[in-house]
């Protein structure tokens, strides 16, 4: 499979390494990294990742990984990358987001009439697209594949590859990442979290916006 | 903390990038990207990072993280490598590796007499540098914490976030980062994957390496 990943500005780096790491595992899988133009692009927290080729440089892909983070905000109104979306979308096999790169594929109007997740904060933003919000690290409704905030692009990831490379590979990728996690707090999501974490995060969340 | 995190050509991304993402979301963590120069570094499977500062322009920091992957082996006798690693492990409160970073550490003999773990292949060669290897997603030993293979830097990191900022604001990152692993197989160690599966994955190394 070519499987074209988005970077842009603000976005946050996890959400496109995860499911790259996992990928690039798969034997014959190729990944390209595609921007609004060549060159740098800066994470949230100031990591530099390089776009190798601009967005009319690519046109056609077996599956497009879309990120999330801060910077997704700024693209749900421009319309080079939406109809980028929408044209490579035509093409691929599997249309895909991690954490809000669930809200530019709505935005693009990919979501209709689908279920689909995102950043647990933002899934109440899904339905303005026409999207059902559903919980769950990942959700698969026809081609499309959205997974639940930054870190989830790793297990859809490993979904994905054992759907299109077979169980055993996928498993091999995951003890080659050696993906077996155990985090020392079980804070994960809002409903494991305690209550004063959960109301922090979303606190810190409003007034990053504001 | 002034954190540095190492970067080089053929390192896997993931093992930058996790710790990365959670160090980035305690508040007043500030980092640094250090290489052997400047510019791009390209990661195995493609992705490029770009590299701020030169070595010579960072001889401190509260914390190292010296990530692996392939492109680790090639460093282990690169001395203008080695050298810094000292250098800044004299200034450092924590010296971290994540997989194979371990056994660079090793090299600049900063694994000497203690417990350290590593990506599960490299294991048996950290006695080489004096190091008693140890199981676990991550090993702390004085100062020197040392996660195992890829995503295991996720867990470490949480770990030091709860031990220098605390636990409320640990688990504050583990929601942001909704870090709630669920994956679709139970494979991402040598115990628990299937043995057909261990071995293959074996054998690919062996060749890589070969």
């Amino acid at each position: 499979m070519k499987i074209a990943i988005l970077l842009f500005e603000r976005m946050a780096a996890q959400d496109a390494v995860g499911p790259y790491e996992v990928f690039r595992c798969v034997p014959g899988w190729e990944l390209e990294f595609v921007g609004k133009r060549a060159g740098e692009v800066r994470c949230e927290g100031g990591l530099g990742l390089l776009v190798d080729r601009a967005l009319d440089q690519v046109s056609e892909a077996d599956a497009v990984v879309v990120p999330g983070g801060r910077g997704s905000d700024v693209l749900l109104d421009d319309e080079a990358v939406l109809a980028w979306l929408r044209e490579i979308d035509a093409t691929t096999k599997w249309t895909i987001s991690v954490c809000t790169g669930a809200l530019l594929l709505g935005a693009a109007g990919l979501l209709e009439g689908k279920r689909a997740t995102s950043n647990w904060q933002a899934l109440e933003e899904l339905p303005k697209y026409g999207a059902e919000p559903v919980g769950g690290r990942w959700v698969e409704d026809g081609k499309t594949i959205t997974a639940a905030g930054v870190t989830a692009g790793i297990d859809m990831a490993l979904h994905l590859a054992g759907r299109e490379a077979g169980r055993e590979v996928a498993q091999a990728v995951q003890l080659g990442i050696e993906y077996d996690p155990d985090p020392p707090f079980d804070s994960g999501s809002p409903e494991k979290a305690p209550t004063a974490v959960v109301q922090a995060v979303a606190a810190a969340s409003r007034a990053n916006r504001a």
